[in-house]
């Protein structure tokens, strides 16, 4: 059973404006999606967030997204799939340009927001990061949903060549397809902290969850998505990572 | 004598706005400035630039900027150098991502508008972009203006370890010291297209010019600026390139 | 019969970019739906363009976008109703602050591009739009397609109290339901200007048009979009222009 | 003695940022400084910064900055002054659309940061920042800094026909000139909350600070700049407020 790996949205101050808990949930993750510059971030905040993910040893991914500062890249937008490639590609030429400042390697993609959502629905989309990844750098997998089929998101990938990373969440209720039971029906989000660490080591053991349908779901996940965003989201990564960690040396 | 090369701004349109005879002037030049999105340009246009410079074999440099859009990088902005230093490694990267995908080479760095400027008169503007450079690609040489007495510039240069690459002006009077004439004043710039080729035979040449204080003036220069604004300079482009021409193969 | 308005957009400038003959148009016309700076435009061209209009004694529009200037504001973005609501005001505001100084009447809104064919479609952004214009002048008329059947547009505007200025085409085919057949569509775009006048007119008279679907289609129209983009857009202007004048002499 | 005004920036918040206790500092203050979009504030802040105004009582104006979000509107830009004209009148009305719809009134203006240390230095900036207010309703105050002598401002002023506001700081030391001492001397920001009532209340009766020279300065101040950052300013703010009503009762 390979480690399930935590990944957490990082670098997503801007100018004056502070976001995140970036210096508490670093040590404790495996994986920093850092913010390029489009829904969050400035040269600035990228710089420094590189730095602190060096310093706690912190695998670096590029974070994407619509074009959309306002609205953090949370609005879909109806770009073209050219757009779209040439956008991503700027990204994370940006972020590779403050990681060589840093002695900092970009290994991986995970597209942020809405462009993350668009991606999981339209297969052009999809397509488009895919050929902005390898024309970037074919060996940088991509973050996307683990969801119960992923044979389509798998297919897509063959063509291109490209790395799928599955992402699964520990504190969101999933439907009977593992797709996000969205936060406007009740019980979307997990707030107790045993429910949320019992789903993180489910997701690590490949035991199913119960899905909203009253269905068995078994996700495929490589990494889990964790949150720096109050107290209360640190320390249950904390929790999870402790949980994540017990059972990697129950396996030893 | 080594060859003087032609530079020209370039991928200055943004979105929706053309700018530039980017497809009539890339025949003619060695060297194209590549907007980097933050005075002009977007993705689509820094990839189709970087496609058009590579059907013409032209080599492409970096062209960073202050962010400013609506003034197009003219105005200074008093920002710190430590977010110069990171806004120049946020543009180099990024446009590195998009020359990737055009199989393309970034060979060189010259600031764009009041950037150039700044660099030229703050030492410590000057270090901040070298920083950049050298923690980019210590290999790419930054472009700046070539003066009477250019010893400071080499001198921060050293320190850095970063090559210059000297420009001068075929189309502009110069003072005493070896800068550009005030656009206000009268003279400033030559219209005349046989002034234009002189000045650039000159220039090429290593043979001095009258400055605007009746003294001579001699530019030690690697590359010369020209424009693809409108059919004007596309013709003076073309009459430069033609009189260089005439002077390497006299020279062999 | 009451006149046909030729509207056109115009002062879609940004910066050093500049777009459209406004000069040239503006003596034609009757409305100018004048940018705000969210999908085109800038303080001083919207100053410009005012001053421009005022010239010419030519009434002023706003034209509020979505915020996406590189964009042109013509990529759907998924704002919320009071999203929309907010930038609408916003941009009112803006062009309002600048008609002040050029002693300029703001009388008419017209959304542009994405928004305005949201608006079309999505009675909750027709009604975002319309608080929007309530709250900031009740008299300000909104202009939007005119269709087969406006009867959903005009019973929104009959709940917000708002009144509407139908708009119409000549240089465009129409569907069945009267709405522009897709550009791309062989035929969908008039380029005989004896075509584009003949329309103009059958508009003017309440005459029918022949509907891509074989269909006759009268269009109730109270104003006619025109194009200040390139010589023969100002040339087909100047046509409807004289046409239009013809028929209300002939009606005298 | 008219009574001492307190003013505070409010709506700095910009998307998904929020900055400053608006909600806290709001019902201790006279006057609340509205960013507009250019260096702080969007459309959805705007409005909702207004209503809170409006609830408590408090007076509106607007705080007009350079273009430039990143920096928050802290560094000088190289506009020309009539950029600077028409980029406060577009601020201005953008921020009216939004009172429109709360039904508050704009009744001063506050130019930020770097355009407020900018007009206070530069003549030219001060003429164009008052030709926008003359503009756009030539009887809003325009607030600037309260120094020893204030005449050169007054005499712009009067040649426009402007209403100034002199305003003051309670918690910065000042030099003989009755200019801020910088922030980067020792003892430029008054930490003890005795020393900020007391520098408030001396204020308030006119009678002389202590300047950093030595010298007794007396500000003829209309409004004092109180801030809602954090708790600790938040109770300067109560603490001052309770102190100047102590003062008035004293006088009637």
């Amino acid at each position: 059973m390979p480690k399930l790996l935590l990944n957490a949205d990082m670098g997503e101050s801007f100018g004056p404006w502070p976001m995140g808990m970036d210096h508490e949930v670093m040590p404790h993750v495996d994986l920093a999606n850092v913010a390029c510059g489009f829904h969050a971030s400035d040269p600035d905040v990228m710089r420094m967030t590189l730095r602190l993910a060096r310093k706690h040893g912190v695998r670096v991914g590029a974070h994407p997204a619509y074009p959309d500062l306002v609205g953090f890249g949370r609005r879909s937008m109806a770009c073209s799939a050219e757009e779209i490639e040439n956008l991503v590609l700027y990204q994370l030429g940006a972020l590779s340009g403050l990681c060589r400042a840093e002695g900092v390697d970009l290994v991986y993609v995970k597209p942020h927001g809405a462009l993350y959502n668009d991606m999981a629905r339209e297969p052009e989309i999809m397509s488009a990061v895919m050929r902005a990844i390898v024309s970037f750098d074919a060996a940088l997998p991509l973050m996307t949903m683990a969801t119960r089929d992923t044979s389509a998101a798998s297919r897509i990938a063959k063509q291109h060549g490209v790395i799928l990373w599955f992402e699964a969440f520990a504190d969101r209720a999933y439907d009977g397809e593992g797709r996000l039971v969205s936060r406007r029906e009740p019980g979307a989000v997990h707030h107790d902290p045993d429910v949320i660490v019992d789903q993180a080591v489910r997701i690590a053991r490949g035991q199913p969850l119960s899905a909203s349908d009253g269905s068995e779901l078994v996700l495929a996940a490589d990494t889990l998505c964790v949150h720096g965003d109050n107290p209360e989201s640190i320390a249950a990564v904390k929790s999870i990572r402790q949980a994540l960690e017990a059972l990697d040396e129950e396996h030893c």
